[in-house]
């Protein structure tokens, strides 16, 4: 892929994917389990922090889980060894626009904070698609950075967001893509879509929330790209810092932090090779 | 009540508050039952539109009804006339900041979409706290018109729902409210507060949702307050349209909308008369 991956691959964003995914799995993951048996493809599993959840919510399947970087596929199957020894997972790098697999191949399809990335993610849901056995099922989890609601609220704050939102839109990607999954699943001619909202809401009640969700995920990822955002000129070194703290206060006693994930199924229609019209 | 309701009387929209209240319904009051003998108040409860539903989940209560107008009190009285023959309700004409009744003389509050109107919200709740029992406990429902997301995103739209946002100020509410009921609960001397997010979603998927909300709800409630935006110049009529416009097409195939709603509840502490520190 020609892309930037906006959120780097060092070895603090790759603790941070796995403070997001251990938080949220309960969350994202609620409702996802694969029959034994079942062929599941993981479409860009990145450093395996949602792929240790697939592989432990859906025990007898045989999953593949596929990603662009050999690195950070080294790091996911590390990962699945230590917190599932003897899983078995096929492990495969390629782009997913040129993925080495016959049509049909699948009985299921995950793809978890992927299509943010993608200059034409309408192109990638057809593509994979075109993987699916009629009647199997495609699971898309996204999140949307335009519904962050933050107490107290704070003009910097939304402002430091919104240079990540500006960033990952110049390196081709959408970070306000889960509003729109219905859509672009209809558009890529999968049928019975069915997107739900999955919201996050944390205040100091739910301590473990606030520091694994509002600090350790969602303040982090913002923080981590200062320096492509001054580099950039999308803010200065003081609106940057303001609005860092701005988030940190949504985490102090008295503050509140939400967001909402996406979380869309639909199905691959029986006999619906086809392309959509 | 010094303060202007900023949904105004009117019949149409009477209409829509019934519209919102049968469409949320199973959303908001999820969870909320209380047994029978258990004596409940419900501060505030204009035209019934939540009276119902709270008549029908809790049908042994003791409820009493109380809000400041005595034209909504009718109508309320005959919705729960027509919808639940012979249901007591104590039908109460007052001020919340000063109701006819001795402390700890209910076991439960019940008080939704009604904080969002006060010029004081921090008062009200310290003053309701004294009616509750020790241990009783009170039920808060609000929304946050900041947690609306649009596909297609229209900044005419977002624009639009400002001016709601503004003019609820102006007249001493606030709009924005539900972000923050864990302080202002917390705050307000209560204990045990928990807050979750109830976030509607709408596209074409499930049709009665976008009529029932995104439309005749949301939509609806935003266009009910022109005259007075245009009244204030908050806006112009060309850009009010563009945003209603906006709006409604979100209401269309390919569109789509989410809104947050926050619902909390919260503990009297036992022992706990005592004013917050």
């Amino acid at each position: 892929m020609a892309v930037d991956y906006v959120h780097g691959y060092s070895e603090r964003e790759s603790r941070r994917l796995d403070d997001q995914a251990g938080t949220l799995a309960a969350l994202l993951h609620r409702g996802t389990s694969y029959p034994a048996g079942s062929r599941v493809l993981e479409v860009g599993c990145g450093v395996g922090a949602q792929t240790v959840h697939l592989v432990g919510s859906s025990p007898g399947a045989r999953i593949t889980a596929v990603d662009v970087s050999a690195e950070s596929l080294a790091l996911a199957r590390e990962k699945v060894a230590v917190r599932h020894p003897g899983a078995e997972v096929d492990w495969c790098h390629a782009d997913l626009f040129d993925l080495p697999f016959p049509e049909a191949s699948f009985d299921h399809l995950f793809v978890c904070f992927v299509l943010e990335h993608l200059p034409d993610p309408a192109r990638a849901l057809g593509i994979l698609r075109r993987l699916l056995r009629p009647g199997g099922t495609v699971t898309v989890i996204e999140g949307d950075h335009g519904s962050v609601l933050l107490h107290p609220d704070s003009a910097h704050a939304r402002a430091a967001v919104d240079c990540l939102v500006r960033l990952q839109a110049a390196a081709g990607g959408d970070a306000l893509l889960g509003r729109r999954l219905e859509p672009l699943l209809t558009g890529a001619g999968y049928t019975g879509v069915a997107v739900r909202p999955r919201t996050v809401y944390a205040d100091r009640t739910v301590p473990d929330l606030v520091k694994g969700f509002t600090r350790d995920t969602f303040t982090a990822m913002v923080e981590s790209v200062r320096e492509e955002a001054l580099a950039a000129g999308l803010t200065t070194g003081a609106d940057w810092d303001r609005g860092i703290a701005g988030l940190h206060r949504t985490a102090e006693d008295g503050g509140t932090f939400l967001y909402t994930f996406f979380k869309a199924v639909a199905v691959n229609p029986p006999g619906g090779g086809a392309a959509p019209a």
